[in-house]
């Protein structure tokens, strides 16, 4: 790694500068990556989450067969303009978890899941951006874990103003990357690659990011711009990763227990209870691990 | 006014660290009003929002009867856990509006309106904070106009993840105080004072902010941090100001409606419209205006 604060002192000050600061900062990383000089060694447990506190964390549902899914296994019906008009939610970006902090649980009964998805770090969005101009909007790429409190769910979405409390702090992957790293793998507004989760160290998701994004990252970005603006340094995230039809696993554990209710009449896979482990990843074509690992422990607080 | 720039360049950072800083900035303060240093002139229209953008914006909906009648306007019944629950919602802060910043309206058919309220900024909140310990958090007090596109709200809501593209930016006071600048006016988490709302200049609002606030801040602060930890310098609203009963007027323009409705079968007020300005703010009990008028005209963007 090579320290980059001489350019900018934080990552969110790159995004609120970053015509004039990027160069800079691929200027640092090109030297390191050719030689020229010698970066220092890096160790990614030590990583906080690319921002660790955020203006805005909005989380879209973009993968409808998650949202079929989840609303089948709590009996609510998906909304009629499901294929038409985005889902999405505000989330809570005051205290982001990093990569590999522990997920405290105060309470099992509230049904702790993991959510593996993609998101994107925008720079400045005017009010009216269409999906046209949305590409241009898109400065980095990362994961998250948007761990939900299932069994509180029902209860505080029935009270209309959406997600609260069934929503704690959201983890990110240790990277981001710039659009560029991803290659053709980020086309079209989604980042067809394979995501990968494992959940107490066995792979129960390997998941195809790319083909059942219904809406892209671009679709969203006009769904959000419609009526406001949005700072540099937004995350927005395209919701948790799901393949229609069966064999890729899950990357949420709602998912698994309503396809269990769907074939045998009840779910039999239990919530996250404290000691599990959770792990996110994305490789790409050349088993590069792109944006590093989310692994977090559960833990009793 | 004081440049307090050496103490701490933004808002932000006297929050961040408020035990080290606020004695500092409470000694310039005394200064200046005990005449020891020459103040410079200030013009509160050059003012931005106290935190021109935020880590979070969490709105409440303290005041049942603004619930209560909203919901009859759109034949929503209120949740039956309205007088035990508070309601909240998570708003967007990445871009917030400056007091008397232009409220762009792309379309009058959404249904522009106003929404008075009083708000509280806080400092470090951990998760799991109670009532008892929430009154430490509360460092400043402000104003709001959390503005809403009324005839987008029934869509959106029926989609079941809450408020999006209904909430536009929210506008706040010039000012921010600390609670003892309220003096007794401020207890048991509530602001017993009048907000004050004009609507092309007449008055439409003289609302009680104290009596009928049904969940003091000190419960909201409970309610958020059941799940999770907030940072310094997240802004919580009590929730648009409404008193039961008639005579004092509304802070929103769908009581208004609503009550039109109730009263005559149809509402007859209608949203706002580009030219039309809107005031609000808040006097003590020597008439010293607080935080600062909230003045604001809607524009055709």
């Amino acid at each position: 790694m090579l320290d980059a604060s001489r350019v900018a002192a934080t990552l969110q000050e790159a995004l609120d500068d970053w015509d004039r600061l990027a160069p800079s900062l691929r200027a640092l990383a090109a030297s390191l990556d050719a030689g020229d000089v010698e970066g220092e060694p890096l160790d990614p447990s030590a990583l906080l989450s690319p921002l660790p506190r955020a203006y805005e964390w909005v989380d879209g549902s973009a993968y409808l067969n998650h949202v079929r899914l989840v609303r089948r296994a709590r009996g609510a019906a998906p909304p009629p303009t499901l294929e038409t008009d985005p889902l999405v939610y505000q989330g809570g970006s005051g205290i982001l978890l990093g990569p590999t902090d522990d997920v405290p649980l105060p309470d099992p009964a509230w049904g702790l899941d993991f959510e593996g998805e993609v998101c994107v770090v925008l720079g400045d969005v005017r009010q009216g951006t269409r999906v046209a101009e949305a590409a241009r909007c898109v400065r980095l790429l990362c994961l998250a874990n948007d761990l939900t409190y299932r069994n509180l769910v029902p209860a505080e979405l029935e009270k209309g103003f959406g997600f609260f409390q069934s929503k704690p702090a959201t983890a990110f992957s240790p990277f981001a990357a710039t659009p560029d790293e991803l290659g053709p793998a980020f086309r079209d507004g989604r980042v067809h690659l394979r995501l990968a989760v494992r959940w107490n160290g066995k792979q129960v998701g390997d998941l195809d990011a790319g083909a059942d994004m219904h809406f892209s990252f671009l679709d969203l970005v006009q769904h959000l711009a419609k009526t406001r603006g949005f700072t540099a340094g937004t995350i927005l995230g395209g919701g948790t990763v799901s393949n229609a039809g069966q064999g890729r696993g899950f990357s949420c554990i709602a998912e698994q227990r309503a396809q269990e209710l769907v074939d045998g009449g009840a779910p039999r896979t239990r919530f996250m209870l404290p000691g599990d482990t959770i792990e996110i990843e994305m490789r790409d074509g050349a088993g590069r691990n792109l944006f590093g690992t989310i692994a977090q422990r559960v833990v009793a607080p």
